[in-house]
């Protein structure tokens, strides 16, 4: 009897495709001025809080909108619309975003005419940093009561991440969090690691934060306007 | 032109397997007396300390052993290495554990003659509610500072566990959280939920959860007795 080999290969091209997507898109959001930010972190990190606090610093100034991915329930997204368009994204059990879910978002968003657009993952550690949704930024929050030996126990969310947001500052007299340690800790997977440590209920860090969001938007902007002159001379 | 339609049971017979050497495990750990507690949360919900905690209230009256699983490093299991035997499993990126990695890690630890064998899981509040690893109790630790809206938001976590442990209750003054809303929320999924409220840091509530594992270890004993009568009378 001879052993028969076969080789099915399931994932590749949706794979493929999905990150062909991606990309088109992330390009398409960049020629309408849309900066897109993939927010992740654990479950109750503070992404809410945060983009709570976003809306309220822009509010009048900046036009923004997310996109709120949960497994179950619409509870972040009632608590983002009195702030700003948003729309929930539900995954009914799965881990993570992909793109073919951010697109439906997208299109019960309606308008696309919107500064910056996020995206706030399921909270999870793990499998949201293995799927692309077309962002420009990819930012992981780290609570201070986490701990701060988490970077290097979940390298692949860190070493995917553009900035990293230390979040709820204000309980660090409580806890037993080294601000310092863990941006040692995160550094080491990903030199480049943007750091910013906020307090969203007591606004703290906010203005620097959105500073930060504002700088990313003029860069692609340019780099897209550089791109337009360099095609037609 | 017909249209084939093939459907490849690619998991089917895999997970099946898995399930049938979980149920044989969870037999034997019975007959042995060794009560086994799959440890679920987010990252940095505090089962390592809660852990610690326990081992430090049963020094030298109970046998307990450790399996800990995270991605990468063996943080955790340095941590507990003081107090009980451990073992780490590393994951090498995987978002939960299996079987596989459980059995072995218990070849490594060698000696069986344990009363309590704890697995702690991956941090991860969705995927590994879906692996049997071959536990008899499921235990959902929910720390005050990732919000007391969480049980709705991560439902087949709470919905397949026996218990959940309200944890870090230190932080209560400083946090957004009531504990009373946290458990309807997570009743209303799981009706029979066992519940605790711990400190592990200052020892609070730990001889409560100490006496609800020593209760369920005496029940399973009992239960493994009536069996044997009823099978040799």
């Amino acid at each position: 009897m001879t052993s028969v080999t076969t080789t099915i290969p399931v994932n590749r091209d949706i794979k493929a495709e999905l990150k062909r997507q991606a990309e088109e898109m992330r390009c398409d959001f960049a020629r309408r001025g849309t900066l897109v930010i993939n927010m992740l972190s654990s479950p109750g990190a503070g992404k809410t809080s945060l983009l709570e606090a976003t809306a309220k610093h822009w509010r009048g100034q900046r036009r923004m909108a997310v996109l709120v991915g949960d497994l179950a329930t619409d509870r972040d997204a009632q608590r983002l619309a009195p702030h700003c368009p948003v729309e929930q994204l539900t995954t009914g059990g799965a881990c993570h975003l992909e793109i073919p879910l951010v697109q439906r978002g997208l299109e019960k968003l309606g308008s696309n005419d919107f500064e910056f657009l996020f995206i706030e993952n399921v909270g999870n550690l793990v499998c949201p940093a293995s799927h692309d949704l077309a962002e420009h930024l990819r930012v992981v929050l780290l609570s201070v009561t986490e701990g701060d030996d988490k970077p290097g126990k979940y390298p692949k969310m860190f070493r995917t991440s553009d900035a990293v947001v230390i979040s709820k500052s204000d309980l660090l007299p409580h806890v037993p969090f080294s601000v310092d340690a863990a941006i040692v800790d995160a550094r080491l997977i990903q030199p480049d690691l943007e750091t910013f440590t906020v307090c969203a209920l007591t606004d703290g860090g906010i203005e620097k934060w959105c500073q930060f969001l504002e700088r990313a938007r003029d860069r692609m902007i340019s780099a897209v306007n550089v791109t337009a002159e360099t095609v037609t001379p």
